[in-house]
């Protein structure tokens, strides 16, 4: 098969890695396919910051709730929303649209293409890692360790490493309820879901070697009641973001 | 080189299409694809439309400005950001949890993963495109037109064919501009950044035989200038987004 389809349909996350150091010329390389993603207007309204600094790693591992591989990983890019930098350069009279919903979209869009672009290369290149969204427990506690100037959000940490091992890719919904023709889908089949259900169960099972036994419906129920994050609004607006 | 690398490396819109048309197998790896991309929290925050009907692409084409390749790729996928279908899932008591800034989030970069894995599918498959954020010009007649539900935002169309013609790779802005280590980069560096915006307008010059003479910075003012989008907060408020 096409090496690189290869590549994106065997996606799992890795959270154990070889102590095999990342070479520069490795993250050089992830960095340069990660700015060439697709930004919005070609705004590029985003920065990335790579974490070295082992207290400051310490401090990104307890902000995400004790994840070990915030300080494990051999290289950990810290993906930013950023309007800051555009506002600092642009020539506009009318400021406010910086602060609008619009605007706030387009950078986490941005931010977020350029990471799945990084990931995607660094899988190219052997790696492996997880996307941590953890850190967005503690957004101020971030802001002021990276010294992160009004107009920046940072939305997530991406771990990366040699793998020391990897799970099988799991398993998506079924793609009836993601996709449609010409409208909405509209979900009418609950045999097909209760099956995923319990596909999902079932490799969550497999993976934890029956210490968790989750589907689908329990395991983000869960999430979502212990991680509502209601926080992240404020912090948000109090960095100038959605104001209009 | 690596394959992936070379892709990731060379990506750049593509507007102008072939007649070929992309069979129902590749459009499948393609949506495959995307559903392998990563997903906070195992959410799966996002709906795609394939939109095939001319009527519905007329319509897109008009909301989007006139841009042709709406209606003239292919291929056409509309990406929603979506807490919609988990709403109706997931068994969570407090509701409001969808409906704040952490949840809108996070089905945006959700949405944002997905695509981005669909697009380097399709170019890994010898297709090009391009991302039409211009669609959000009309945000309520796109709701209308594809019958969406409360708590669905239309993201960007991804239009997709075989290419007529590539451009080449736009040069990204200096990479000490974008990423910093262990703290937020600061840019002290003016002729730099004059250079690239030389660099940018030559570059244009050039794309656009001549017909096109603004660097970076006068080409994105005139963008923010022209969308400002203020009235996307309405939409997004509107259908249930931001509100705590």
């Amino acid at each position: 098969m096409n090496q690189t389809i290869e590549i994106l349909l065997n996606h799992s996350s890795v959270r154990n890695f070889t102590d095999q150091p990342v070479s520069e010329e490795t993250i050089n390389t992830i960095l340069r396919c990660a700015q060439m993603a697709p930004t919005s207007s070609f705004f590029q309204a985003y920065t990335i910051i790579r974490v070295e600094d082992p207290e400051k790693r310490q401090a990104l591992q307890e902000f995400s709730g004790g994840q070990k591989w915030v300080t494990s990983a051999p290289l950990a890019l810290l993906f930013c929303a950023d309007v800051h930098r555009n506002m600092g350069i642009l020539d506009v009279e009318d400021k406010e649209v910086f602060h609008n919903t619009e605007s706030f979209t387009v950078s986490v869009a941005d931010a977020t293409f350029a990471a799945q672009k990084a990931f995607i290369a660094a899988q190219a290149l052997g790696l492996g890692g997880v996307v941590v969204g953890g850190i967005r427990n503690n957004m101020p506690g971030i802001a002021q360790l990276f010294n992160l100037p009004d107009m920046v959000f940072p939305l997530f940490l991406l771990c990366l490493g040699y793998p020391k091992h990897k799970n099988d890719p799991k398993p998506r919904l079924p793609l009836q309820f993601i996709c449609g023709v010409d409208q909405y889908p509209t979900i009418d089949n609950d045999q097909l879901f209760a099956d995923y259900d319990k596909e999902i169960l079932d490799y969550m099972h497999q993976l934890t070697q029956g210490r968790e036994s989750f589907g689908f419906v329990d395991r983000l129920s869960f999430a979502l009641k212990n991680k509502p994050r209601y926080e992240v609004t404020d912090f948000v607006k109090s960095k100038g973001f959605l104001k209009k």
